[in-house]
């Protein structure tokens, strides 16, 4: 039985929790045989046998993991001859200070600009859910969030221009080939393409040449998934 | 003769140059003899040589180079079989997103609470030069910045968590052993360490922790360094 992945779904099929999205490359970076099993928010049930209410988890035989950064550590000492997400301590390290800075920095500046977005896609289902949370955590409504504002467009400028600067001279975050440090921040990417039409990159961005490597990846995997053309 | 490193010195020989501090914890981690040659702000025509202007500037043999991570890269490719800096191409490339953040985010929060410090620091040659051409940059005098206000001092806080993240369940930023990415972050607080006695972390934060276990590596190196006891 291959890997399941219990990911975040929307309506028309779109996938759109940037964690999940670090799994699914992950899982395709290792070359695994896996299957995903989509996930609303008001599914709880559907994962209360991982112990906890989020995704991604990952079931692979009897083992259960939750959290995407714990999963890519499971697969990278679960499968050590598949291709290496880490590149080694060192790498897995350096990893870990991008996983915290893309939740922070790159997730908060992203979801301003988005987050109507994101409501006009979830499942009818979770309308109320996502509505009311989301209000809870910001304090006005997605709408009244999302104005793109300069002040929210410059922010997230400067996690653009802070990619950017990574990326001189080199095609990937990990270097010369993709690891699991792009997977952390194109997740943030294919989350927002999966909901919103909204331009975030210019066309001729060094970012916007990277996320086009990114999407390429695995066969055009993530470009084929249901999201708007960017 | 042994690699010499050109690097910035204030009164009291305290070197507070944090991308000479990453050069010479590079230095130390190859194992490398290495004599470091002060450098003044005003001393442009000692490191003409090299020709450009600022600091770092290693001299191994007939190689000249600038730049604190382009010298982090010769020292790789140069001494292979020495310790690793970047543990393989994945964490090069890691750490340059490092890098950048550190040059952008945690350097322009941390000179904001101690560039009055800087001034009260430097040669008495260089008082002039250093105070007009940081209230060129900031439009105002170094004692104008530094007011440590509430602001500024979330601003740092704010760049701090990211690192109390990163290192958590992990020694350093690099893993369990230190590596070059430790580095760029240490020469942020080597270089206020030597010119400040403001109190950058509380004692129990696991980033004092941290920069404890940086000052004491080679033999207390940067701890034996002039600058205040923190």
């Amino acid at each position: 039985m291959p890997i399941q992945l219990y990911e975040l779904a929307g309506r028309d099929d779109r996938r759109f929790s940037p964690y999940c999205w670090r799994t699914r490359m992950a899982l395709e970076h290792k070359g695994l045989r896996y299957e995903t099993v989509p996930v609303r928010f008001t599914d709880k049930d559907l994962i209360a046998f991982s112990g906890q209410e989020r995704v991604p988890v990952l079931k692979d035989g009897d083992t259960v993991v939750s959290d995407s950064w714990a999963i890519a550590e499971y697969l990278e000492s679960q499968y050590p001859d598949a291709p290496s997400l880490f590149g080694g301590e060192t790498g897995h390290g350096l990893a870990k200070f991008l996983n915290v800075w893309t939740d922070r920095a790159l997730h908060l500046a992203l979801i301003k600009l988005v987050i109507a977005d994101i409501l006009d896609h979830v499942d009818p289902a979770d309308t109320g859910y996502f509505t009311d949370s989301r209000t809870a955590r910001f304090g006005k409504s997605p709408a009244e969030v999302q104005t793109r504002s300069d002040e929210d467009l410059k922010a997230f400028g400067r996690a653009v221009s802070t990619l950017r600067a990574a990326l001189d001279g080199q095609d990937f975050l990990s270097g010369s080939a993709p690891a699991y440090g792009d997977y952390i921040v194109f997740g943030a990417f294919a989350w927002a393409r999966a909901i919103s039409e909204f331009a975030l990159l210019k066309k001729d961005d060094p970012v916007s040449a990277w996320r086009d490597r990114m999407l390429g990846l695995y066969g055009g995997m993530a470009r084929n998934a249901p999201g708007y053309d960017i």
